[in-house]
């Protein structure tokens, strides 16, 4: 097993290389664009790391790595149209920089792309790689539906939303693990296991971005922290909240989500006063916990030599701590 | 062979197996219209012409074939959205009947089931397959690109037009084609020939839709006469114009591009009559058969037996008479 900065630096080769033999087209300037304005690159960091617990040659899924961060990317593209985002990692969206049209048409391209990378391995992994990855990208496209959806719904429920984000965010992450485990010919159930491990530390780490959100330090989280409480975002702890509350728990943390005017620092402090009291973090904590445990048991029964055992347990328990 | 018209019963009958099937979200509802509002399902129907051609089983093809038709809608939902269009086949389009997110994020599901059912075929055609269906999508997202951008260019040249048409429209024809034939087990030589005669008839066919739209009865043609002069479309037309035109004709016809006030009568009848002087619609026919001659060509090379050479050459005649 590599560190994952060298894995990074893999990965960011394979996008230099694109870079170099894309096409001349305009059509490929916002594909470069969100491809360079960085990330972690975690998703196709995982396909590699499939690849190696399983004794695969990384070398053979460098382009299917690359097809994974493309979709990433082209989803990101596309969530930021829907979304009206004017920023993407503190630089221009593509909409703004370009317009609409275009980020529409080179997100498609973008997908394309995705498939043709994904899809570049040996034969005899195709009709895997390609019904995992077909049904992959249909769950994310289905989870950003259901995200759209909830804005708009006063009934969502908790298994609805665990449901969104594990469709909208966690299927990649375990997607991208089997893949590499897939091209380095895991047997199905090791490949399966390998996914439910991605699928389940997917769904604590978005837990973990919500508690963040309200509970984290700006600096290290590198987001504003209440973000999403001023965004009235249906959230793991404002969902939680709601079920909890009594009548006047309740009224209060109404009354605050109706607000149309109302100084920031005020509501953030407010409703995170009313979760507080309400042991929402709390409460949070211990489904990310359970979640987290589920995927460490997938990682046992995987029955992997220790070296790589322990690879990925510090993966797993480095994302759990990313800002204690 | 069957007839036309019986193909697209079967196709029409996919479509409705794919309705009973698809998924409960809302998401697939903009799926479901565009699919529902009709077409004449060419693309689909060369599918399955293709397969009966090399003497393959029809059956194996419809769910590719369905798949083709699924990313031609697909293209037709996005294209809208950027085209601004507020009607698709007399029909609101579908960012009008729903929302520009929603036409985005199921085009981008639909797209993915295209994938999924041009894909759904034996593994040992797979990659094939695969190669072909990825190019294509490539080249026609190139082509709505260049589509987009000769909008804003005053400098288009007629053979970058002509590559414009065939990658926005004539690769889907050949490839609908061709992924027939691979499926029927055809040679390569044989599967490249059929891409080469769908290719060159859809580039005819597109050169004859310019026509039609200044020459055409109304009635026959379907769509508004004049329309692309309105819209100062940079058709083979008035390209040909503009390269042919005199000083005072290309004055003229300058004229009527720059007004942005104007009797659309006048503009229609005046861009018509440069164009009927400086004889471009004879210069289009004449590419037009040329095109023609060559997806002929091809034909003859693939010596089909007899039934089948004048069932396509039925097929190509009759699409080139189709309003005289």
């Amino acid at each position: 097993m590599k560190t994952i900065e060298k894995y990074q630096e893999l990965i960011v080769n394979q996008i230099d290389l694109f870079e170099k033999n894309r096409g001349d087209l305009a059509l490929y300037d916002p594909v470069s664009y969100i491809l360079s304005i960085g990330g972690k690159r975690i998703r196709p960091v995982l396909t590699l790391i499939g690849t190696d617990l399983f004794d695969g040659n990384i070398e053979d899924s460098f382009q299917s790595a690359l097809g994974i961060e493309m979709f990433h990317n082209f989803t990101l593209l596309h969530d930021d149209i829907m979304d009206d985002a004017p920023l993407r990692r503190g630089m221009d969206t593509v909409h703004e920089k370009w317009d609409v049209n275009s980020a529409i048409l080179s997100g498609d391209v973008m997908f394309v792309e995705a498939f043709v990378k994904v899809t570049s391995c040996k034969t005899k992994y195709l009709r895997s790689v390609l019904d995992l990855f077909n049904i992959t990208a249909t769950e994310v496209c289905e989870g950003q539906h259901l995200d759209m959806e909830f804005e708009t719904r006063e009934d969502v429920t908790i298994p609805e939303y665990i449901e969104m984000i594990k469709l909208k965010t966690s299927v990649l992450v375990g997607c991208a693990l089997k893949l590499g485990a897939i091209l380095a010919d895991a047997k199905d159930e090791e490949a399966n296991l390998i996914y439910d491990f991605g699928l389940n530390l997917g769904i604590a780490f978005q837990i973990q971005d919500d508690i963040l959100d309200v509970y984290g330090d700006a600096a290290l989280f590198g987001k504003q922290v209440g973000g999403d409480i001023l965004a009235n975002k249906k959230t793991y702890l404002l969902l939680k909240a709601l079920e909890s509350a009594d009548k006047s728990q309740g009224e209060e943390l109404n009354s605050w989500l109706a607000k149309s005017e109302y100084n920031s620092d005020q509501k953030v402090k407010a409703v995170t006063t009313l979760f507080t009291d309400l042991n929402v973090k709390e409460k949070a904590e211990k489904v990310m916990w359970d979640y987290y445990d589920i995927a460490i048991e997938s990682l046992n029964k995987l029955k992997l030599n220790e070296e790589k055992h322990h690879y990925l347990l510090d993966f797993a328990q480095g994302l759990m701590q990313r800002s204690k």
